[in-house]
């Protein structure tokens, strides 16, 4: 069997189209400020049977068609591309940083998985009809499915709108993407065990071999495999050729543990997720190797993938309007309250709790994906499949805004939007005194209070605690009578004497005052600045700017 | 048709597997020097019927069945990645170098085929039992490929072998690259037209019509379509996502370019080779973008191909060594003789015109790809193949060593050997006179000749005509009484008035010393000079740095 020349015509035909429609459509989502995704499976929608298969079924049969070897060629591609994707995502998952607020985050993934789990198992226990299962035998492996898809997140997806609403680097930002994360690799063991224990992948492993063997793999990837390709990641980059080695190297380790979940019985995506996060997590890994994988596969591959999604079934007539609102219901009322009550559980105060909540009702891509194997393995049927795609793109596009809304004071107050060209100065000074007197006049003008005593309090602290810190950074600070809190920057090239940790004059002065009462917030603000200043040449690159508007920008890179 | 649970997993590990052998010994063949291809395409004959399939069959037929789809799956992977590989090799076609080297190029290309091609076609039509022919009804088609098969040169290859020999950017790799790549886009016409006349696609196109049709695609894409990307290029990279944009629009149109090709009755390869061209021309094309493309297609794709090539036969029971050995000899005398006479005729000495002789007679990648082609359409049978990989590996490996030794002069006289950080200097002088008698002083001991003459022979020179040259750079120079070139460098961060045409004085002077009479020498270094200093913000960074090792490591970027 081979491909004869003119399906090599057309499965290229076919491919470029579905690129070019993917890679339209998403950039007008994004445009539109929404996830590129939901552009890409709308033009999946319109290439496949539901639009053009409908107004041109000639055409549509002739770029698709079902029962060729064609079909088995993009099969490969689309097999490719999502376990390609999962090992992206696997890259980014960050377990510093899991650790790091594991206390929130496992508290907001655990809630946030019992509640909307609980609540679709059971709703789908009590009325399967309802969800559209067919075969009453699959009862029990069917309600644990819709459990499982209701409190699936979306890692990629909850990424993106962090960025988008610039809070991927803030304390709330790191839980949620903790939270995610966690719910990813805890959802992922439920579902491969669904599929376990459904026998889908017809391995002949018992479900107890295959929950066994899957732990296990978990375990020893995590634990063994981890530390080795810590060590092996810089011998390959300073001993194989750069990039080539390392992209070789970590394509072939996700495509081995992919070969190995998919052969015990369990989706190759988990080996692929699972060794990605292994990989990922040495710090020796470059960042340009990162990002050559990263926009190769999610500009190339993921794209492919998802609209491959709206060639797989018509969504007009597979469309049941009942599965969609309770879908939709099920997904927000179980996640938010889920996931809300678990980040109040782990300690964050009310609308934080909320915005988390509502940051992680996104089900995007993993919902999509899960759904798609739930359809190959025949445990659901094309109206649950469509029902969870549309669940997947509304809660994706829903996720962005009603964050933000929860999330606005906390964003107005973020040291982003702090950092303020109009409020950053060149000065020539020479004294602390001098610097003080100045910095705190404009933060006087600007806050309209009294400036001399805001000198004076920030004076009086700097007098019990100097706060000089290294690389020519001084952060004089003090709590003041104020609504809102306010950062003023001086830059200095003589450099003031601020007692620094490493006895060179301070040449960028950063003057910061938060409100009485806000302590949480100075802090976080006061560690936020000195992050910034971790990297000596950056803050020597800093010092070469000659204009507060590039000054500023380059200090919030 | 679908893929099973089992052909996913046996997929995913025959990919890893190919993915794993071919870095393995890519790796291994560039630690010893060589193109990484031909360790490529060994680690596919260790993994094909030649030794996995003899010593066991079993696991070659279980790891890539020849009857099932997996084949299929595996087949438009490959054919992906041949397609994605040539527009790779497009993309580096540099257009403009092609020009300005046209006169060599031009007759180093058409010589360097019409010799070879005519000794192939000959030899094989006067005598095609030798070559292996079976079915006599194919002899004309059969000979013109035979000639076209011996006078290909392969672009990458070379391109990797001139980087090894540090000569890619100097004049006679410019004119053996340009050379290249014209000998690509008319080796790759011909074949097409073989194709066509074979009419192997089948798809009822006559001869006259498939030659029109790819004359007319080629000039639309090189005229029409090369201008339309070019200012597309930069709209793309302002108004989209990037680098998610401009690398979708690259591969969409490869693909639709490669689509086109294959319907009209030639290979999708050529397609996808001439759109690469037409929009790697755009000088607006970012560095990173092809980085990404280039890393990623080269690193993953390419291999995978190559690896592929092993699989198909068994290159054992095929090897016929009287063919090994005819096309062998057919290509080291044809091409030899006819680039290295056409680099005669183009106006090169007898040494560089012999290199450049040896330099295009790899026919690496370019030469497997045609080969296998003709085996896919029954044209040649499975020893000729064999034959035509072998002189593929063997060319790639002898072009190296042989160009080497015919450059050994002029390698040793290179701007890169000439740079030297012991022959740089920081100094502290404030006019013209003194530094070049500081610098002149230094030549004449490295030398072992007069000082004073030198010094009076550049002073002389700088009375004529100023050296001093935009951005900071002055290059003093004379032609003396000695056997080699030397180049002594001086950084003064005071500056130097040395009247630069804008006016700035010369922070870092670079005295050039010739040999009597080696006219072209002293141009050619001046100009490659030059070319270092034309970005100033690359200038400004060399002069923050403080030692000399640094910088002269720095400026050879």
């Amino acid at each position: 069997m081979q491909l004869t020349s003119e399906q090599v015509a057309t499965f290229l035909l076919s491919i470029s189209l579905m690129l070019l429609m993917a890679k339209l459509f998403g950039e007008l989502f994004t445009k539109m400020k929404q996830p590129a995704i939901i552009g890409e499976i709308i033009a999946g929608i319109l290439l496949g049977p539901t639009v053009l298969g409908m107004l041109s079924p000639d055409t549509f049969n002739w770029l698709f068609p079902s029962d060729t070897s064609l079909k088995v060629a993009l099969d490969g591609i689309t097999t490719l591309a999502v376990v390609l994707l999962l090992l992206v995502s696997g890259l980014e998952v960050d377990l510093s940083v899991v650790l790091k607020y594991r206390r929130t985050a496992l508290s907001t993934s655990v809630v946030g998985i019992i509640v909307p789990f609980a609540m679709g198992f059971g709703l789908s226990y009590l009325y399967p009809q309802l969800m559209g299962l067919t075969n009453p035998d699959m009862r029990l492996v069917f309600s644990l499915f819709i459990g499982t898809a209701i409190s699936i997140s979306s890692l990629p997806i909850i990424a993106k709108i962090l960025i988008d609403l610039k809070i991927f680097k803030t304390q709330i930002g790191f839980i949620i993407i903790s939270a995610a994360m966690l719910n990813d690799v805890i959802g992922w063991l439920i579902f491969s065990l669904i599929l376990g224990m459904m026998d889908a992948a017809g391995h002949g492993f018992t479900f107890a071999e295959t929950l066994f063997l899957t732990l296990f793999f978990v375990l020893v990837v995590l634990l063994v495999i981890r530390r080795f390709t810590n060590k092996a990641v810089p011998w390959i980059q300073n001993n194989l050729s750069f990039p080539g080695g390392i992209l070789n190297f970590i394509l072939i380790l996700g495509f081995i543990g992919a070969a190995f979940t998919e052969f015990i019985g369990i989706h190759a995506i988990l080996g692929a997720f699972i060794l990605g996060i292994a990989i990922g997590d040495s710090v020796h890994l470059k960042e340009q190797t990162r990002e050559i994988i990263q926009q190769f596969i999610t500009n190339i591959f993921a794209p492919l993938f998802f609209v491959s999604i709206g060639l797989r079934v018509n969504f007009i007539e597979n469309f049941d309007l009942s599965i969609v609102l309770i879908l939709l219901i099920l997904a927000f009322v179980g996640k938010v309250t889920g996931c809300g009550l678990g980040a109040k559980l782990g300690g964050l105060k009310k609308n934080d709790a909320l915005a988390v909540g509502f940051g992680m009702s996104s089900s995007g891509a993993m919902g999509i994906i899960i759904g798609l194997l739930a359809l190959q393995y025949g445990l659901i049927e094309n109206n649950l499949f469509v029902g969870l795609v549309i669940m997947a793109l509304f809660t994706s596009m829903t996720g962005a805004p009603l964050m933000n809304f929860f999330l606005k004071e906390r964003k107005k107050y973020s040291l982003e939007n702090l950092l303020n060209p109009q409020l950053t100065f060149y000065t020539d000074v020479n004294t602390k005194e001098e610097i003080i007197d100045f910095l705190s006049g404009i933060a006087g003008k600007n806050l309209k209070s009294n400036s001399v005593e805001i000198s004076k309090e920030v004076l009086a602290r700097e007098k019990t605690n100097a706060t000089g810190i290294a690389n020519y950074l001084a952060i004089p600070h003090a709590r003041i009578k104020s609504s809102r809190p306010i950062i003023i920057t001086a830059i200095n090239k003589k450099g003031i004497d601020f007692d620094s940790s490493d006895k060179t004059p301070s040449k960028i002065i950063i003057l910061l005052l938060t409100p009485l009462g806000e302590n949480e917030l100075q802090l976080r603000l006061l560690a936020e600045i000195v992050k910034k200043f971790r990297d000596k040449e950056k803050v020597e690159e800093l010092l070469n700017i000659k204009n507060e508007k590039e000054f500023i920008e380059k200090l919030k890179k």
